[in-house]
């Protein structure tokens, strides 16, 4: 087939296609298949520290949430799928690997219809990690507020990490165009919701303060443990709370989170500095708290 | 690799991928295609009539409108994608074929971000198609009004036929679930749209209503084609024009059209029959107003 070489090829990646592991060339799925066709996928993005899977029981556990609020029937267990990511990791072989996990609602007729009998096709992506650019988080980034619209919990959960994302593909081209890390997007009432692929916080006062779910957004694992982490933590006051873009603008400190990038402190948005334009200091309290966690809980298990 | 077989294979089906014919067991795509990962694709839907592709430069001017939208770079021209087309019916060899033109934004690194030098994918999936139930047409369908909100032109433009699809998805799953033919989806302020594979139409006192491009719809050929049509017949009166969900059921006639199923009439939505829960005679003049203008036009070429 005349399919185009995969760019990027100096990353080691492995990929298992229903627990058969194979080289990036090689790794096809049916254009049958609803992932393909529709976006009729869930997916989980995740890493490993010294080799440990990162919070992977959390990751499963969304995957089957984002698959149940899709009424996606699964014909795979989270046991299976916890082998087949430990399986794709091995054969990779690194101590600081990517993964993403995708499921999608199988092959069958071309129909919206998924009918039934259908089996979930498992696709596996495990990449070599390399370190992101020191300077993120000693200087921060450039966020801008972006006019593409987070999708609505009415029109298609955005609670959900599915294969639907071109909302968040124009957001981020829209980054792009404006050379920024990446876009804020609002929901149709102006409110906060998230980045593309990271939930977003504002420190104003001394509060910290991320969006409620009910704002719309994919709810993060970064974003989860860092509101129980402030818990035990009595200097810490961290608080669920809408805002606009104009608090956002005027906030103290803001930071944008995802299992990937961890804690990324953002220092201007569209062309205003935020605060003092530096990192703040709770934006790296909060990534040190961040890390000590990870410490702890790699070298727990 | 363990992928399932393909049902419904009692229609002969052939895949063209990048020029390369295939059968369906073989027609594979990289997991690295954006259209897999992210639903960043655009499609068309086709129809042949003895043998012919009917409408085809329609359907290829909307292909790249919905990619121009999507601000998605073109590696292939127009008449890259129709001589692959026909090569893939020749192939096929039937009278009456469905097709399924798609584009993707190529396979890179898995990023939102599209880059650069990227190379669209083309596959086109061709099948016999076998008549629809004469009943539809007969007796008319029964619809429903879903609860899933139409995604707003403000989050992913609705008038790009793309691969996210899970709001239809959703919306036609709960058609099924109600034993239902399809599902009428509203907007977010309560206005008519389209069901989830077709644009919607009612008469009310003999003018013939259809939502307009504002309410959020895809611009369907087969409505452009009956607006245009209804344009040289004096005696018919069109509007395009919001409605509400009260006003379809209150209707006197309801019918849905697409290229494939053309116009099917509505007799109930939800537990209300429309007018006299039978066909009506504007549907059955449209309709032959429609049939009269297909044979012109494949007997004209």
């Amino acid at each position: 087939m005349q399919t185009p070489p995969i760019p990027e090829n100096s990353k080691k990646t492995i990929i298992n296609i229903n627990g058969e592991i194979c080289k990036p060339e090689d790794a096809k799925i049916s254009v049958f298949d609803r992932g393909f066709l529709f976006g009729d996928s869930v997916y989980e993005v995740a890493k490993t520290y010294q080799g440990i899977p990162f919070l992977l029981q959390e990751h499963l556990d969304r995957l089957w949430k984002s698959a149940s609020r899709l009424e996606m029937l699964l014909t795979v267990s989270q046991n299976d799928v916890s082998a087949e990511v430990n399986k794709a990791l091995a054969e990779l072989g690194v101590e600081e690997a990517y993964f993403r996990i995708i499921l999608t609602r199988g092959e069958g007729p071309i129909s919206l219809d998924p009918g039934e009998g259908v089996k979930n096709n498992l696709i596996i992506i495990a990449q070599e990690h390399l370190p992101f650019p020191s300077s993120w988080y000693e200087n921060g980034v450039h966020v801008v507020i972006t006019n593409v619209v987070r999708v609505s919990k009415e029109s298609v959960d955005p609670n959900v990490k599915s294969g639907n994302y071109l909302n968040n593909v124009m957001a981020f081209m829209q980054a792009k165009r404006e050379k920024a890390f990446d876009s804020i997007m609002l929901n149709h009432k102006g409110h906060v919701t998230q980045g593309t692929t990271s939930n977003v916080w504002i420190v104003k006062d001394n509060t910290i303060k991320t969006p409620p779910l009910q704002a719309g957004i994919l709810e993060g694992i970064t974003r989860k443990t860092l509101l129980q982490l402030a818990k035990s933590d009595d200097s810490l006051k961290i608080e669920q709370v809408n805002f606009t873009a104009e608090e956002l603008i005027n906030a103290d400190e803001c930071f944008l989170t995802s299992t990937m990038k961890e804690i990324v402190p953002v220092t201007q948005i569209d062309n205003s500095p935020i605060g003092t334009g530096t990192v703040g200091p709770l934006t790296v309290k909060l990534h040190s708290l961040y890390s000590d966690f990870v410490k702890r809980t790699v070298e727990g298990l």
